[in-house]
């Protein structure tokens, strides 16, 4: 917090006009080079006009939509999918085409055909924390490929990796196939507000330079440019090394608070739900072991028994699926999230009391 | 500047929570309860819920057109319009009821007859630089009370005044004849850009409550929430009269560079355009003597000269004014406005020339 200051201060006196000017539309030249620089690898080269600098994470998937998305345009959309997403596309109305990447029978190549792009958080998805498998990634790309479908991989936490070994990006698998100056279909979304600060607002588009120009019309039409402080300040916390010196504190803070919710879990949920340790993200999906539960009803039972959860129904663009939950374990520590734990017990019990009733 | 680098360091060592991490989707209540006060009056009664905080003011004019515009919806609009609400509204292809303020004919009730609502600057208006006059602003109001069209009144410019004393806002005027909480079709957008930095990129929205939810709701879809670290930042400049303690000097400095861009109008463009000197705001408004002359071929042959125009057609929402010019005069220092004017002088008559071959 205290470098954060500092860098804050240092970004208006020393680079006033970047600082507290207009922002070129799609972001300070050196920061681009920053992002750039960070992601490239011998194949898979980037330079400036792969990248845009985004109002946060969340004003690309809103861009998307606006370049993309004509009233009635079909999405292939992994599922369950993130509710902001659902949320920025949602203007357009658009048809979705489900992609459950778990599933044994899943085709990304028959949910691409016809759909404008399709979209992806390979690394502990919000709301399920899991990890697409390598040759799932692979699966998409060539279904990207043979479609002509974009393929967004939106990738808010891959930072987040507590076990194991982080997998392969598929912007990076498709440019280990087609290696040189990046033009290829994926389309990489990236932010620091998991890995430094949310309220700076700040994230990334990578991809194709057509696919960079085109958005950053949009985006004049949607904010002019993205703040050139917290951009300074995120350049300035790049290139000082304070991402990488702060990420052991912050995967270990959240490894411990995932332990602790899965160790609740274990003790007081075992009889009631079905969920995987997530080896990294924010969120553990859980799943009822009764069909009949209904966790819409779960929601405001909780919120009685003071204890809030997200359903899996405001993930799902139909608002159909009512058999599953998503906790957070990243906001909350050990003992709120044991006694979080401790409440939802109570209350789907209660609501099963109810039910059998 | 060395106060607001103290301030940002301030807000994050300060503040870190509300710096740092995610906003209400609103804005910070002591920030929406700071600008409430500010407008404020004994007739307009405002509180936090008439208050949204965006991403500048450019997100306001977008979040406008999420919340009233379908494909095809009509517009009032102040003619010339404002360049970036055009592209605002762009994606949702509006037709537009032009409203020439000045004109003697202007007919504000048919032209908000029909349309989702009127989009008015009435302070030193971009691009003509011209005043809205109190009369005609209580006929936009009048009308807008006998259509039932809400009425946008956009104003980045006012605090801009050099010469004479402020107008009333509509909003005030509105609240004058229906004093008490406010509820009215006035939709007022503000911003920090001119008065302290746009790189902030920090506007407001008051409105009557219900206009508030709503675009809240459409702002949640697009950015999540503005930026905690430049929220704190504005609170802070409002709250210790940093901004006040700016203005005079703001405004000398601005008022020499008028008054040099048109001194050198006077001195080399007298005999070719026709102009207002503006009282306020950042533009001068001028029309080629020469009906003749194309002001998108100046544009061109300008740049052949090292001198950078805005043409009008870029301001009319179907392209077709091709007779008059917008001058910036806040950006650059006496000496190059001057040396601008020389060139424009020189590009005009050239073109003129070449007309006449």
């Amino acid at each position: 917090m205290a470098e954060l200051a500092a860098l804050a201060e240092n970004a208006v006196r020393e680079h006033p006009a970047e600082a507290l000017g207009y922002s070129p539309i799609d972001g300070l030249p050196a920061l681009r080079d920053q992002i750039a620089a960070r992601f490239a690898t011998p194949e898979l080269q980037l330079s400036r006009e792969n990248v845009l600098i985004t109002t946060g994470g969340m004003q690309a998937l809103e861009l998307l939509g606006k370049l993309f998305l004509e009233a009635g345009s079909t999405i292939a959309a992994q599922s369950p999918a993130y509710l902001g997403a659902l949320d920025a596309w949602r203007p357009s109305h658009p048809r979705y085409h489900a992609m459950d990447l778990a599933a044994a029978d899943c085709d990304p190549h028959r949910a691409m055909d016809g759909a404008r792009f399709a979209y992806t958080v390979p690394n502990f998805s919000n709301p399920t924390g899991k990890l697409v498998g390598t040759a799932m990634r692979k699966t998409l790309i060539a279904a990207a490929e043979a479609t002509g479908c974009w393929l967004v991989e939106d990738d808010p936490y891959g930072m987040l990796h507590y076990d194991g070994t982080p997998l392969p990006s598929m912007i990076g698998l498709y440019a280990k196939a087609h290696p040189g100056p990046y033009r290829g279909p994926v389309i990489y979304l990236g932010t620091v507000s998991k890995e430094l600060a949310p309220g700076l607002r700040l994230g990334w588009v990578i991809a194709a330079p057509e696919v960079i120009t085109a958005m950053t019309t949009a985006k004049q039409g949607g904010d002019l440019c993205t703040s050139g402080l917290c951009q300074r300040i995120v350049l300035d916390a790049l290139s000082s090394g304070l991402t990488e010196r702060i990420r052991p504190a912050t995967l270990a803070l959240y490894r411990a608070r995932r332990d602790a919710l899965c160790r609740a879990m274990s003790d007081h949920l075992g009889d009631l739900f079905d969920w995987e340790v997530p080896v990294g993200g924010m969120f553990v999906w859980a799943t009822a072991k009764d069909p009949a539960l209904d966790t819409d009803r779960l929601l405001r039972t909780g919120l009685d028994h003071g204890v809030c959860i997200s359903p899996s129904s405001v993930f799902d663009p139909e608002g159909r699926n009512h058999n599953a939950i998503r906790l957070n374990f990243t906001l909350n520590p050990p003992e709120k999230l044991a006694e979080g734990i401790r409440r939802l017990a109570e209350a789907t019990r209660s609501l099963l009391l109810e039910n059998a009733a």
